[in-house]
């Protein structure tokens, strides 16, 4: 066989289940949460994590809300068996938490385990063993009899040793591991031959976990499974239905949602989703999957930078800047439409309706994080951007004529440079082209006098330094001023569009003007500032005149 | 409201679908592929691609097999314009290759993109609005016959303007954006309108594209929504039916494999799921989820390193470590159980036999990785990873008794150094606590007589420096050899196990002796070398004897 050839490979067996319930169920709850970071995160690292490590990962676990932590394989890591012992022994356990450890089943295994839990007020003991058809066959060379033993005698041991110490308050959790790649049947047959030995009750239950151990089938498939589990166990009211998925196939948080439809009451998995191989599903996706959906996720995630800072400082892995909720650019909108949608609906959000704002799921406030701080305008990005930073960084309101002859100047700007252009530069763009400060013709001075409904402009204009006296008349003085320019320049100017408005609020506020004028024919742009809004309005109208100034070439009042 | 509350959020609405066909269906072929990595993805740069870096983008993805490529938003961005007519005017475009770009459905727009395609031998002209109720009231401010009606001008925009080039063959494709949070029988009538304007037949059909421009629900709701429309839409056999999803909830991929269970024909997306926010669905995850269930992915993905390296430098986004099929650690394997696992699966895996191997998925080997590179051996690694890497670098197959009793001492000196021991290490750990080279005890020679089956050692060994003649007899050179040492230590040394195996072929191959002993009712274990199989198997014995005299810490001859 050549090397990429996928006829080396076979599906994974989906299961017959016409009358499956969970594709018309919706979430409407959190699962238990219960963190594996300690335990299978530690283990996927290159670097495993030190005691100071594992400590501060901890106290952000139980920060978080956590109530049920993994916190390692005591049996099998003398660094484990240490942090069990440091966790017990300095009381950093709070009432309402429970630590889990997990183990083999095997007895010189589990009877270490309980040494490391001496002392707890409450703890899961976790044993496993692996059932797949795969794992029996190659890896333990034994038959179904044979596995559902280590099981049932595993499950022995436990309860066994438990009973010992009757001043902890023990519950059992037993998983099939690599559940995902056995038949279902004798999944059922090995967790009841485990449940003969613990006896659960629906006032004592057990935890029956149902590892993806690696991802193999469209995440549909895995809650068949669940299903399937859920509905031929008996004895369901007396278990807890655990889940743990993997990422094997990039849907390990898909397979644990739909689980969950599928009848799981619990779902184990790690922050952003650390652990072997591709990771375990991502509980803090999960989390805010739920958020979003206006359901209380039962953990807090409000300060993403420090569960960023705490988990890369652990596993060192930085997190991804697309990663769902959390990734640096997820609240960044590039495209042009995008950025108008989002600034549109952010407009019309009310302080006390439901959030409803086109491309961003939730409020980025919600994490500490801001929509405003991170959008980038490039050459992919339209008028919408453009228009949403000289309002958030200059308060400044450009109508939408205005938008879109300023987009173009910026995109030209920006495929220049081929890259990101700052608030900065699309102001200095909009003051270079559209404000008059520095143009051909100034407005010196002038008069109104508004008579009757009726209004006279004695205007002084310069010239390139050299002063005219315009006089005009109109319904208010804009017109007015339009009509003496009309009269001195022979040119035909109509007012296409107009507007006003304050920036800054008191004494201290400007008046920013936009005007579109129709100069023969040609629509020019112009904007002023000024803190009289009569000298701004007429100083806009001198800004566009200057911009169909400089595209003709010649001059304006000398003509 | 307090900033981190999920009562700002209303649930996706689901849809009453309660016949749905897709959970019970299989994938068992791969959907049309369309990448949008050089628009999708290019539009969610901070640093937009250049020129070169769009042809070299270009080129991987049409080395890779793809057919259909959407190149871009020539009415909206110079460059894109530029890159259309780069493609066609240097005829870069191979003869099964389809290029597609995307156009809003505008006029002045649609005919710009027009100009950007002429000489075009064959195009998807994608045209898109948005249809959801938030675009509709809060962006557009339509109702929904005011958005149908944009849907259908632009159609027959594209139409006219398509018309006018019958020299090219144009396909059409419409977007209804937002799809996924558009009320169902409003997303079938617009696409009704828009397909009575284009009239496809089956043999000229169009394709009409399905996006979760957000992901806002589980991937079973848009699997849902799919089936609906496919369901719901007449001439269903004139359309292709495209999904285009997007990863905000994590399930990208999940949606657009339900989906295609669903119903799609056809699917949108990117290299490593590059694109706006958290990203497109990723197309090299599905494709290898289609490869490891024996479906042939339609891609040529055999040279991941190429296409990491490609898109790293056009997107600046660095490949996360676990990233599914394709990330740095995924074919790693950490725990001890799990090496274990792998090692005893890949010893019976048969060349002609489909792939049965425990938490790997597939054979590394397809994407030019290897597992053996990867394997890491740390405090949490067991027997399994250090007996993998001693057989691996130096031909050792050491016995379960003695990998077992090895890991321990590799774990003890993994967790002082609280890191990744390495091969050469466990290696030098090995010979220095195994091996007796510089032990107290070394054998200086030996002679065997062998007559009737019984077989009589002299023997020389050294003892600190002092030597000792031992003469002893049994069955074999190796009891006789023991026989002699209990009479000489005075005591009772039993052989529990004892193997042997050739290291390296022919006239340099090197004896690898392994014997555990029990010396006075404690076991000993301990190994040797020797071109000679006979020495090697008596230097093993004094090995063991030497760990048993420094356990003990007296001497072995001279008591």
């Amino acid at each position: 066989m050549t090397a990429f050839d996928h006829r080396k490979y076979r599906p994974a067996p989906a299961i017959n289940l016409p009358d499956r319930q969970w594709p018309s169920r919706t979430i409407t709850r959190a699962p238990r949460w219960a963190s594996v970071d300690l335990r299978d995160g530690n283990q996927a690292l290159l670097e495993p994590m030190n005691v100071g490590q594992k400590q501060r990962l901890w106290a952000l676990l139980v920060k978080l809300g956590f109530k049920e932590i993994e916190i390692g394989f005591p049996s099998a890591s003398q660094p484990d068996y240490d942090f069990a012992r440091w966790l017990i022994e300095a009381k950093q356990i709070p009432d309402d938490v429970t630590v889990q450890v997990l183990v083999q089943a095997r007895e010189d295994l589990i009877v270490r385990t309980f040494e490391a839990l001496q002392g707890a007020k409450r703890a899961i003991v976790h044993v496993y063993n692996s059932t797949s058809t795969v794992q029996r066959e190659r890896v333990f060379g034994l038959d179904r009899a044979g596995i559902a033993d280590i099981a049932r005698q595993g499950a022995a041991m436990v309860k066994r040793e438990a009973d010992k110490h009757p001043e902890c308050e023990w519950t059992f959790e037993y998983s099939a591991e690599s559940f995902s790649n056995t038949e279902m049947d004798f999944v059922v047959e090995v967790c009841e031959a485990v449940m003969d030995v613990w006896q659960p009750t629906a006032a004592k239950p057990c935890i029956i976990n149902l590892p993806s151990t690696v991802e193999s089938s469209t995440p549909n498939v895995y809650a068949d499974q669940v299903e399937y589990f859920a509905t031929h166990i008996s004895r369901r009211d007396a278990l807890i239905l655990s889940v743990h998925t993997h990422n094997d196939r990039g849907c390990g948080v898909a397979a644990a949602e739909l689980a969950v439809l599928a009848g799981a009451d619990r779902v184990e998995g790690t922050l952003f989703g650390n652990g072997e191989r591709t990771g375990n599903m991502d509980i803090t996706t999960m989390a805010m999957n739920l958020y979003s959906q206006g359901i209380d996720p039962e953990l807090d995630l409000s300060n993403p930078d420090e569960i960023i800072a705490v988990t890369t400082e652990c596993t060192g892995i930085a997190l991804h800047p697309r990663h769902p909720w959390f990734g640096e650019l997820v609240y960044t909108a590039f495209s042009g439409s995008h950025q108008d949608a989002i600034r549109k609906c952010l407009h019309q959000q009310k302080e006390d309706e439901a959030w409803q704002v086109a491309y961003l799921p939730i409020d980025p406030k919600d994490l500490g994080r801001d929509y405003q701080a991170v959008i980038r305008v490039n050459s992919q990005s339209g008028k919408g951007g453009v228009a949403f930073v000289l309002e958030r960084d200059y308060g400044l309101v450009l109508p939408r004529w205005l938008q879109v002859e300023l987009a173009q100047v910026v995109q030209k700007a920006s495929e220049a440079v081929s890259g990101e252009i700052d608030s900065a530069s699309i102001h200095a763009l909009f003051r270079q082209h559209f404000v008059a400060d520095s143009g051909a013709l100034a407005l010196q001075g002038y008069q109104i006098r508004h008579e009757g409904g009726h209004d006279a402009v004695d205007a002084t204009v310069d010239e390139k330094g050299v002063s005219c006296q315009l006089r005009g008349e109109g319904e208010g003085a804009l017109s007015a001023f339009i009509n003496a320019l009309m009269r001195y320049s022979g040119r035909q100017i109509n007012v296409v569009d107009y507007s006003e408005h304050a920036i800054g609020t008191g004494t201290d506020a400007e008046a920013a003007a936009y005007v579109q004028l129709n100069i023969n024919g040609q629509r020019y742009s112009g904007a002023a500032f000024d803190h009289d809004t009569v000298s701004a309005s007429l100083k806009a109208v001198l800004s566009a005149l200057n911009r169909a100034r400089a595209a003709g070439g010649s001059d304006v009042l000398a003509a």
